[in-house]
């Protein structure tokens, strides 16, 4: 490995006010030196990669990660000739080299329940919560999914269809406070399981069934954290579909990750490990994907509870490894700790948003008067979990 | 003028609930049958340029209008061959004689002051008002401007900018109610003399000026009802603009005009004879314009709202005719009256929203807390009018 690698690595670094086996709560330790081949040659990737492997580390990856984006580092790199050459350099002299040693590991879901039961809050909200007013996790996401119900201006006896429910929070919260009946689709069979466990006794109806295979009227629908795995060549069906879904007196609320820019793959590492086939729309994608379907009424973005909510589950999975070590092998401890810390830093710079968009259609003529609630229901839902 | 095109008009009328010479508030009384011909041939042109003509009328030229869009007769028109068939004859056999005696009447803005004192508030808001909680004009226009304020989360003595700043009316209350120092651009002569005038006494600088040359830092920055005249070639140069003069810590506010759909030409009518070169901007161009400049915080839609500010104007418009008509003639007030209930139908049927968006700077790391206030500083403000 040729030092000039290190010092190309450290100077950039640098420009992130990172120092290497500083002392700063946000340097870095390296502790192999591939560390800096990979980071040169695959970027992100190159940078998780290496941190699964172990060959760096920092007492906070999120805090590092954070100044790393803030620093815009990719576009610097991209901006400097004599960098751009150490990167052509290692492509070209290293391409048998290529890391094969990090598998990927697996699709996302395949990697059970207990992790996310220990990591989520009770209701196991996969999703992020909303902070205002909010003591700790579990009532932020009592409040983020309040704050749903109010946006909807729910009444009882509504028809109310959830696309992509996961285990089954919103349609229990919803049917237990807003008396609202519930129909929930996932295409997962664990999660479909769990969430009618969760809603029995309540008028709430979970399905197996992909979202394209959608029938009927319902007289509200939601979708939380749902939209990222569609994939842009899919948003326009997926609006038609809600279109076709909704009563035209109706309302939509979608809830999701947005990009500040328009883009049709995501990030390396992300897609490897984490989320095959994600993507991250941008408001141009999805306005395009509106258009002649559904009428934008309300815009939210509130990312930066994204931020706490990722460090919230941070902290559960750190607290929970005791538990968990027995399942899970060091490197996936580290592949987790990444992708949770790479998140957190993503939304605290701003790279991503919180969008939840209220939407009507377009033969509906009555006024949507759009709400920012200062209260919210967050009673204890711990008797009630007991039994899920 | 062949039977052939009124049977078609009067059928593609029916789809609209609308009748020829009928009795309902919102039929259509036909004084020449030329009105036929010239719908058939030129559209919405035709319409509004028949109505100026006199050649129909209706008691509700707004409800009519309305029924006409919700029917959304143009795209039948397009799928019907025999209408098209129709159309098509009309603009063969008739290329010569197009209505050419209807002549553009000149810019909107050389119109004169007084039919805009008559027609709008006492501080002159042209653009849409907020209704929540307002009884009358007067008082939605006060609470619009105070919902700009509380959405910008003005505090004393920042510097706050505003392009395209009309009569001043905005400059005026958040100088007056919320002390802060306000610069106001605008490219018409007679509103800086205007906006100078009311703003007397008060930290506010009036600039002749086009916002391609603004230059300096605010800590705010605000535009109302300005975007719909930049045109689509100029989107991203304009969000160029507002990021380059934002303080990274600032806030950002547009209030403007959208459509449903992108597009990079206006209605005809509206172009001719009431906005030349104004562009309806839709979500995907905002969205395109913003990429990689600013991040959106909040985007609220109260469309209904300008129907609402719309027949207001039209109601003064109405009531002040008897003091305007000796320096207009029957065929402006026709083509005024045609504008403002064109305009009030497109808003009621959802056809044209009004957006409210806040942005910050990429730079900016704080959380934006977006609001929907339920209190506005309403008070009297006949006393100070009195003066300008």
């Amino acid at each position: 490995m040729s030092n000039k690698y290190q010092v190309a690595v450290e100077e950039l670094l640098t420009e992130a006010d990172i120092s290497i086996n500083g002392r700063k709560p946000w340097d870095i330790q390296v502790h192999d030196s591939r560390f800096y081949t990979s980071v040169l040659r695959n970027g992100s990737l190159g940078l998780g990669e290496s941190y699964m492997q172990g060959w760096w580390s920092s007492p906070a990856p999120d805090g590092c990660l954070y100044r790393l984006l803030k620093a815009d580092l990719e576009e610097r790199v991209k901006q400097n000739y004599k960098l751009l050459w150490l990167w052509f350099k290692s492509r070209i002299f290293n391409q048998q080299t290529k890391s094969k040693a990090v598998k990927a590991i697996g699709s996302h879901y395949d990697i059970g329940n207990d992790l996310y039961r220990k990591m989520l809050d009770p209701l196991m909200n996969y999703s992020c919560g909303y902070w205002k007013n909010a003591k700790n996790l579990s009532e932020a996401q009592l409040h983020k999914l309040d704050l749903i119900c109010q946006k909807l201006k729910l009444k009882p006896g509504q028809r109310v269809l959830d696309i992509g429910c996961g285990w089954g929070g919103f349609a229990w919260f919803a049917a237990k406070n807003y008396k609202v009946e519930v129909v929930g689709v996932t295409i997962s069979k664990a999660q479909k399981e769990a969430a009618e466990k969760r809603c029995k006794n309540l008028p709430v109806d979970i399905r197996f069934q992909d979202y394209r295979e959608l029938q009927g009227k319902f007289d509200r629908i939601c979708s939380i954290g749902m939209l990222e795995h569609v994939g842009h060549k899919n948003y326009e069906n997926f609006m038609n579909i809600v279109k076709k879904c909704l009563n035209p007196k109706g309302l939509a609320l979608l809830h999701f990750i947005g990009g500040n820019k328009t883009k049709f793959h995501t990030d390396a590492w992300i897609n490897k490990y984490i989320f095959p086939q994600g993507l991250i729309p941008s408001i141009k994608q999805i306005g395009t994907s509106l258009e002649e379907k559904l009428i934008l009424e309300d815009w939210h973005n509130f990312g930066l509870y994204y931020d706490k909510t990722l460090m919230a589950w941070y902290r559960n999975f750190k607290n929970s490894w005791p538990d968990l070590k027995e399942n899970y092998s060091d490197t996936f401890y580290r592949m987790w700790e990444f992708y949770l810390c790479a998140c957190a830093a993503s939304f605290r710079s701003k790279k991503l948003n919180l969008w939840q968009l209220v939407l009507t259609h377009p033969e509906a003529n009555s006024f949507y008067e759009s709400v920012r609630p200062q209260e919210f229901i967050s009673e204890e839902t711990q008797v009630h979990l007991s039994t899920s």
